[in-house]
């Protein structure tokens, strides 16, 4: 290819809506062009990128004896109502109607199709395991896209789905793919991607994992124990407090904190610590709009993932009005009114003498003792884990908190899809089941953003020769001079017979500068500058794009040096497979 | 990849639902499955034989110098507002809405995702000619999907869009994508599908052209000629008509005709000849309801498509109402109220003493000729050609009227999208322009029906080895025989080694008839039947789905013979290409 015919342009300023480095070089490099709110086009180097990107996914699902097939986008309603999704799923699940005013959606995950492909064919346990993927077009109504291609309302997905006999299976299967998802991403050239324990959200189901890329600009939290291999999500990470706190049981008594409505405006009038103060967060459930109130330690934050799944529904920020029974600003455990549903967090248990909202305009209660002025209190996990916060694995105080960007995920679904939709087999005995199921997605688009962000310096993206647009760059510089561009053109005219994917920069009248930043931007791994400089001795230069390897090499070796060269990039990134 | 493991059931019963053989066996032999009306899923037989189309078709654009992009399925409706076709397609667009509101469509085709992606990149003339494909999902909202993937409201499709600064420069490249298009057919192995001249409909632009495969069961009229080379499709086609009538010139007499409302009626009543008639299809037209009346002579039916390009505006069948200024069933040229439009067509022109509606209850004329009787009469082409007709370009009266199945079409769109969407370049001259684009597009899923309807027996479809989703099929007759599954086995095993795609049937207990019936509805072109009774004289049986070949091989020979027929096989559909 000549990059004088590619198509997308490049150009120098950073675009003002990137607010990411990598979405602004895919920019600037001719990578992707927006079309609207979340929606993307890809030009031709994107396109080349996820090409490699799917390939690689795809032998990795075959190699685990997945089989592909094509689900549709559009899907009829009638599926999501059979799940009971088309109901419980948010605004992201795009509703519509066509012509004949039939309810539409558009996929944004495949269980139920997966369900419905495969219903009548596996009615036997002898069809079992099995595993089906596909590599499709994807729309989720995100309210925030953002980062470009991280966070997108249209993408393209690899999205898997097994069905098992048993439990144990499941897991087996399981294994499996979480070790395919690690050569995938090692392959892809981010073998630094970690998994995290994660919580399953609306998919339903118990295990499940992310695959974090760990990188400052991520818009995940996760939780890393420095010491063993824990890793959460933050979502799903397990808070542990241990409260050691001596002294005596002071006496429950009601003071009056005029203007205190924060626990922060608390504690400083009371001049009592954080740590022993007892903050509420309040909630309403969606189901009857009834209040929950979640009590944590006054350093601690809510974490409603955790608080939902204790709730055992949906819950949103409360609106507290006069009619309201909580006094806002004043709320405590103590003497609340029983219209509300409440829960202690871990980080109150062991407290002593703490400062809590008396549920009277005006007044907080001091000395409150849980175990002593509550009846029977229970303390659960609700809150948010913090920086040198306790492993719940190794029990060190060693818990660290990354940023991430979940490039992929695995879940154990269990029953949820088949027993909904009722797809059932005959087991050994005759007898219907339901069988158990896991789903295993990788975004592409977000996967091809992701290595950028993790392999980028300011001038451009440095790609993994596995999925770079082009093994190698020739650049001629002065194609106007006969000599060199007879050497360049014979470089590229052999390293294409080598079966090398190459991208032949031979414009003319282009000064060496301009066509080095847009060989940056084009970030091929492997540079080689013909010049009438270095012709005069007979050379060729040599780089790579990490700027790892910088040679001057002979005309007559040239070819033969970047073949190794690029055998040698192949194989570094197959160190880590 | 063995058969036990497929993903996908097959059976025996034709499903009422299926108009046509193509779309019995692939629901028959496992490879689609219905979603809602007119959307589908891709067991995984049918996925490999669509990424082998894909692939060709890719192979193909990039050897026309095409590149691959991405444009989104769900676009932003300002995109159609700019070409106008956000108002000006009908109901085949389905428009939607996203949670915050905005208005989006799904791509039924990408012109303005094209010139959007490309506006500001090729601004100058030096950047042209290029071109830009896609493989993608679309979604038409057909108002009667019908025939399995022949006509669906989902599918995936290659458009390709090229960008030229002159009309010659177009024309040079549809040659090449007009060449390309028969290539990829030939490859696909339907080296039979011609092209004829098509009517652009509303993609805009003049030329165009579809590629056809003839079969009974398709749904457009493709008219033929006998002795050259003319070919267009029924809304294309030129119709001429020469009436060579004698005689005197009778008087114009109006005559009751009672109850006589059709024009078989009048004849018989009035003992005249249809071929002497004059007949009146009324319309009304979209913007603003007045009548358009196409007169054309009895025996002929009106071309709606050259009626309304040559009205310059989209019509409807009318609805006329006691006060319309039409009296239905006694319409004619004479006397016709001024408020209404007429045209008469080429197949009334030099008729003598025609019977016409006197535009009266109940009364016709004899004695109607046109140029003595109306003023300055026009005569237009606004019928549809007919058996036997005469070809418009030969002379002769050979028009032979066939059906097909349109593969694919190639149109020169002329400036109507650059212009509407502003998309320009600077010339030479620093002068501004509009680019001139041409669109190409295949469908992938109605390609592999079609192939399937034109290679296909009672049993089962019969693919071309380019695109079936396994070369070879062996059967293991007996596969509870140790000798003989031993003897299969290593089959598989060495015709995999030497890169070949084999699919296993080694079931046990699946009598030789079901074997073999499932190996028909897959229809793999090379198929090897290794059982005790051919082990005995230490031969395997091998033969072609289509019966074109049927041998006793030596074991020993047999992994040599299959090769060397694989590769005639290929040989074969490359003689077409």
């Amino acid at each position: 290819m000549k990059l004088a015919n590619l198509i997308g342009q490049r150009f120098k300023e950073r675009p003002a809506d990137c607010v990411i480095d990598s979405h602004a070089l895919m920019v600037r490099g001719g990578y992707m062009k927006n079309v609207g709110n979340g929606i993307f086009s890809e030009f031709p180097v994107l396109k080349r990128i996820t090409a490699k990107i799917e390939n690689i996914i795809r032998e990795e699902m075959d190699a685990i004896d997945g089989q592909e097939v094509l689900f549709p986008v559009v899907l009829p309603a009638d599926l999501w109502d059979e799940s009971g999704r088309y109901e419980s799923v948010g605004n992201e699940l795009l509703r519509f109607t066509d012509r004949s005013k039939s309810r539409l959606v558009l996929a944004m995950t495949h269980e139920e199709a997966a369900v419905h492909l495969v219903r009548e064919y596996a009615q036997s346990y002898t069809k079992y395991p099995f595993m089906i993927y596909q590599i499709q077009r994807k729309f989720r109504d995100e309210a925030r896209p953002r980062a470009g291609m991280i966070r997108v309302r249209e993408f393209t997905m690899k999205d898997a789905y097994s069905f098992h006999t048993s439990q144990e299976d499941l897991e087996q299967y399981y294994a499996r793919c979480y070790d395919s998802y690690n050569r995938i991403f090692a392959r892809a050239g981010i073998p630094e991607v970690v998994t995290v324990a994660s919580d399953s959200g609306m998919m339903g189901g118990n295990i499940s994992h992310e695959y974090m890329l760990l990188t400052p600009v991520g818009e995940d939290s996760i939780v890393i124990c420095e010491e063993c291999d824990y890793r959460a999500n933050m979502e799903a990470a397990e808070n542990q407090v241990i409260n050691d706190v001596t002294g005596e049981e002071a006496e429950l008594t009601c003071v009056e904190t005029p203007e205190c409505k924060t626990i922060e405006d608390v504690c400083r009038f009371l001049k009592s610590d954080e740590t022993l103060s007892c903050k509420a967060v309040v909630y309403q459930k969606s189901s009857d709009f009834s209040f929950v109130v979640a009590f944590v330690r006054g350093d601690y934050e809510v974490n409603e993932t955790k608080l939902r799944n204790l709730a055992g529904e949906e819950l949103y920020p409360a609106d507290i009005t006069e009619d309201s029974p909580l006094v806002a600003g004043y709320i405590g455990p103590y003497g609340i009114s029983d219209k509300v549903t409440y829960y202690l967090d871990v980080s109150l248990k062991g407290l002593k003498n703490v400062v809590a909202g008396a549920n009277k305009e005006g007044y907080h209660y001091t000395g409150l003792n849980f175990e002593r002025d509550l009846d029977n209190p229970q303390f659960f996990d609700i809150s948010k884990v913090k920086e040198g916060g306790i492993c719940p694995h190794c029990g060190k105080k060693t818990i660290s908190i990354k940023r991430g960007i979940e490039v992929g995920n695995i879940f154990q679904l269990g029953t949820k899809y088949t027993e909904s939709m009722n797809m059932q087999y005959a087991d050994e005995n005759g007898e219907l089941k339901y069988p158990i199921m896991g789903c295993y997605g990788i975004g592409v688009g977000r996967l091809a953003a992701s290595i950028c962000e993790a392999h980028h310096d300011e001038y451009g993206p440095i790609w993994p020769i596995t999925i770079a647009p082009w093994e190698v760059q020739v650049c001629c510089l002065r194609a106007d001079d006969a000599e060199t561009k007879k050497v360049a053109d014979e470089l590229y005219d052999t390293l294409q017979k080598k079966q090398t994917e190459v991208l032949y920069d031979d414009r003319e009248g282009v000064r060496p500068g301009a066509m080095f930043s847009d060989a940056d931007l084009l970030g091929v791994p492997i540079r080689v500058v013909v010049s009438p400089r270095n012709l005069k001795e007979n050379m060729v230069e040599i780089t790579t794009r990490d700027k790892s390897v910088k040679e001057m090499v002979p005309v007559s070796e040239a070819v033969d040096y970047i073949l190794s060269l690029k055998q040698k990039l192949y194989e570094q990134i197959m160190l880590h497979v």
